[in-house]
């Protein structure tokens, strides 16, 4: 096993793998950085080109993918029959993009995400998401169970960075309606503790609805069978005016409403929320 | 029992009233809307003043305040020693006036939303919020159970707008964030049912975050336990640049960025996300 980059990730993502007793060789940019490591037993290379052999598996968690070539296109490196699963952040371009750099100089390429803080890796809580080659997956499972949760998503090399830009989306959104929320109900002197799992159960419920509202996305037939866009549309300008009279920010509330307002004047009035999903599907307002 | 409006929502009230064994007496403003009631045991009054009697609950569900002011307002209806639960749709100010309004009046006045869908009132699906006096909810308690889960928010009347706003914003805000991630992964081939239980559990799993974010808010203290906000917000721009990339809407990555960006001009970049609160709770940009 070896591990490129050694910020707080690539070092947690080594430990686990020493942890859970497999021999680790690790590398980094700059020195100083593996002596933790080599005191719980990992041998630290000279160089990238050390690092990388034949027949083992490097993981590379580095700052971005231009670091990535940067390590691995060193003139020495020799990257035919090796595994890459590169855990690097980026976009799904990058990723496929890479992916292809990788595969012509005879490496297998893993392109991954991790959705996860350092702290929680080696532990279930730890997703670590994974898209390439079904076979150059199944041959690694084993071994990246040692991170945490593992889910393989496909072969195209940008899943990984999808479905990461996805989770993200809905966790910054998830949180920014709970402030939202919780800002609305400070101003009637309810404290954040009171409101959270109000907010919590809320979330849960409508999180439910996901796979049902995608049959609607999948058939491309949005019947009002809940509600119909018009509907929540007056609910969306009461939220509006709520935000503005009670003196909180009104942006997200206008965000939603702006959405919605946009799909009605496509005709969409009388169909059901997950139409939006043309609005969100092309390239709106700067 | 009196249902004052015969919307869609208020015929489902008056039907679940009904079919829990009341005596309901029902009124709308124009007429042709209580025949099916009617039919199933409703007494129709001619009047708004004839509908209305001390010692009666009467439920009021019209389509705005003022329309609530203009049925309970002329001159021959009776309010003194009444009590009126107030279910229109409405914000948090014109709640606490209506409840000074209806008590001159001698009227006992709980001001409450429904968060459901007309079809569902009558089962524990339907969410009623209630806002006022203790005593009165009380009183009402066992009779309001026949239309749904029935829940006491606190004295203030505006509570019920102001949790029911809250609840929207975080009802459009996860259905937001699941159409943004459905687009994005649409680019790669994978349809909304594949990604829809992967948005699932990741937004279920952020609510649960939400209890012990909140102590961060009422401590008012926002120690980067599990990330910086300057981290997060490289995430934002990866984030951003991924639905450019790939040619979805990116106005919802952009606003999650603008807020944090706020909180890391305002000094807040080492702190942890809750500390967003700030922003969300003062006025922003038009």
């Amino acid at each position: 096993m070896t591990v490129i980059g050694l910020g707080l990730m690539g070092q947690a993502l080594a430990g686990a793998f020493l942890r859970a007793g497999h021999p680790t060789t690790v590398w980094n940019r700059t020195a100083g950085k593996a002596g933790r490591l080599v005191a719980e037993g990992a041998r630290s290379a000279p160089t990238v080109a050390d690092a990388i052999e034949p027949g083992r598996l490097t993981v590379v968690c580095v700052t971005d993918y231009r670091a990535v070539r940067e390590a691995l296109g060193a003139a020495d490196v020799q990257l035919d029959g090796t595994t890459l699963i590169n855990l690097t952040s980026g976009d799904s371009g990058q990723a496929r993009e890479t992916a292809r750099w990788a595969q012509a100089r005879g490496a297998r390429y893993l392109d991954g995400a991790i959705m996860a803080i350092p702290s929680t890796i080696g532990t279930s809580d730890a997703v670590i998401l994974q898209s390439g080659t079904r076979s150059d997956f199944d041959a690694h499972e084993p071994a990246l169970g040692a991170l945490g949760t593992v889910t393989y998503l496909g072969a195209d090399h940008g899943l990984a960075s999808l479905y990461d830009a996805a989770g993200l989306v809905m966790m910054w959104s998830v949180l920014n309606a709970w402030l939202q929320g919780t800002a609305l109900l400070r101003t009637a002197g309810v404290d954040a503790g009171t409101y959270a799992p109000f907010a919590r159960h809320i979330a849960a419920g409508v999180a439910d609805w996901l796979p049902g509202y995608a049959e609607q996305i999948d058939r491309a037939s949005f019947p009002a069978e809940v509600s119909a866009l018009e509907t929540d549309a007056r609910a969306m300008a009461h939220l509006i005016e709520e935000s503005e009279a009670v003196g909180v920010n009104a942006e997200l509330p206008r965000l939603i409403k702006a959405m919605a307002d946009r799909a009605i004047a496509a005709g969409h009035g009388k169909e059901q929320y997950p139409v939006l999903i043309e609005e969100f599907g092309r390239p709106g307002a700067h």
